[in-house]
C-alpha cells in the first residue's frame, strides 16, 4: 500500500479535527524519522493509519478487539486504549497490511510497550508532540524530541503516568514496562 | 511472639529517627485497626517489624533476597524495595513468625500488591500517615484514612506513582497493579 492509497482510506474514516491531528502526526512523524534515522515510508503509513479506528464505537471495538488476537487485557482497561490494537488487527485484514514494525507502532501506540522499537517510538512521539497539541508537558517533550528520541519518549510516558496517576484512572502495565524500560 | 519480645527484638536492629518512626507505623496501625475492625495484635506485630530489614546494607539484602523465595524482579529495581520481603522471609527464619497475614504485610509495606488484604491496608497506611511523617500530600491522605480505608490507600498510590513518575525513577509493577486494584 502507498501512502496516497492510505490517505484516501483515512479520508473516509476520520474528519475535520481528527484528519487535522493525523495529518499533524504524518508531519511530526516525518521529521522525526528524518532525525533518528528511521525509514520514512514506514513512518507515514503508520502515522496516517495510527488512529485509523479512532472514532469505531467503543461496542465494535471491543468486537474486533473479542475477534482478534489482540491484548484481551485492554478490555479491562478505558477504551481510549482499544482504537490501536483494533486499527492494527483490521488494517492486517481488510487490506493486507503486512509490516510488523508499522503494525506494531500502530498497535502500540496510545499505551508503548518495553523495548520498543524506533519506529514504535517515532509514531508514538508523534502522536504526542504533533502541532496540534497543546497540553502541559508538550513543549518540554518537543524539546527533548529534538536531540534525544529516548527522552522525549519518556517524558511523555513519564507525564502521563503522573497524569493518570493524579486523576486516579487505571494505568495499562504496558505503559510502566515502557516507561521502566526507558528509566 | 509476643508485642514486648518484639519491642526488644526491634530495639537491637533501630535506633533514633528509625526507631521513633517504627513507634509511629504502630501507634497509626492501632487506630487504624480499630476504626476497621482489623485484629490489633497482627496489626502492633506487623507494625514493629515492618522495618526490621530497613538498615541492612544494600549487599546483605542482596544476598537474603537471592537466598529466599522472595520475589526476584525486585532485584532489578530500587534497593528502597527490597526490605520489606528481606524482613519478612528473616523474621520467619530467625523467629519463627509463621502468620501469613502478619507476614505479607511486612513484605508488601513498601510495594503495596493488588487484592491486599484488611491487615496490609493497614500496615501499608500506617508507615505513609505516622505522625512523623511530613511530606506533600500526606494530609489529604491522614484525612481520607478517617473515613475510607481504600481511598485513604489509593490516594497513598497514586502519590507515589506521580512522585516517581515525575522523578523518572522506576515503578515497580506490583504498585501499579495495587493501584489498579483500587481504582
Amino acid at each position: 500500500m502507498d501512502y496516497e492509497q492510505a490517505v484516501q482510506i483515512v479520508r473516509q474514516k476520520l474528519k475535520g479535527p481528527r484528519l487535522e491531528h493525523t495529518f499533524g502526526v504524518v508531519d511530526a512523524a516525518i521529521e522525526l524519522a528524518e532525525r533518528y534515522g528511521v525509514n520514512k515510508d514506514q513512518a507515514k503509513l503508520a502515522a496516517i493509519f495510527h488512529d485509523y479506528a479512532k472514532l469505531m464505537p467503543i461496542n465494535e471495538l471491543r468486537e474486533v478487539l473479542l475477534e482478534s488476537n489482540e491484548d484481551e487485557r485492554l478490555l479491562s482497561y478505558h477504551p481510549e486504549l482499544w482504537h490501536g490494537p483494533a486499527a492494527a488487527y483490521l488494517l492486517s485484514k481488510d487490506y493486507h497490511i503486512s509490516d510488523v514494525d508499522v503494525l506494531n507502532s500502530i498497535r502500540f501506540h496510545t499505551t508503548g510497550r518495553s523495548n520498543m522499537t524506533l519506529l514504535e517510538k517515532v509514531v508514538f512521539l508523534a502522536d504526542y508532540i504533533e502541532p496540534g497539541r497543546n497540553f502541559p508537558g508538550v513543549d518540554e517533550t518537543r524539546n527533548l524530541a529534538n536531540t534525544d528520541l529516548n527522552a522525549a519518549v519518556l517524558q511523555a510516558l513519564s507525564n502521563t503516568i503522573a497524569f493518570l496517576a493524579q486523576k486516579k484512572r487505571a494505568i495499562f502495565p504496558d505503559t510502566v514496562e515502557a516507561y521502566n524500560s526507558l528509566v
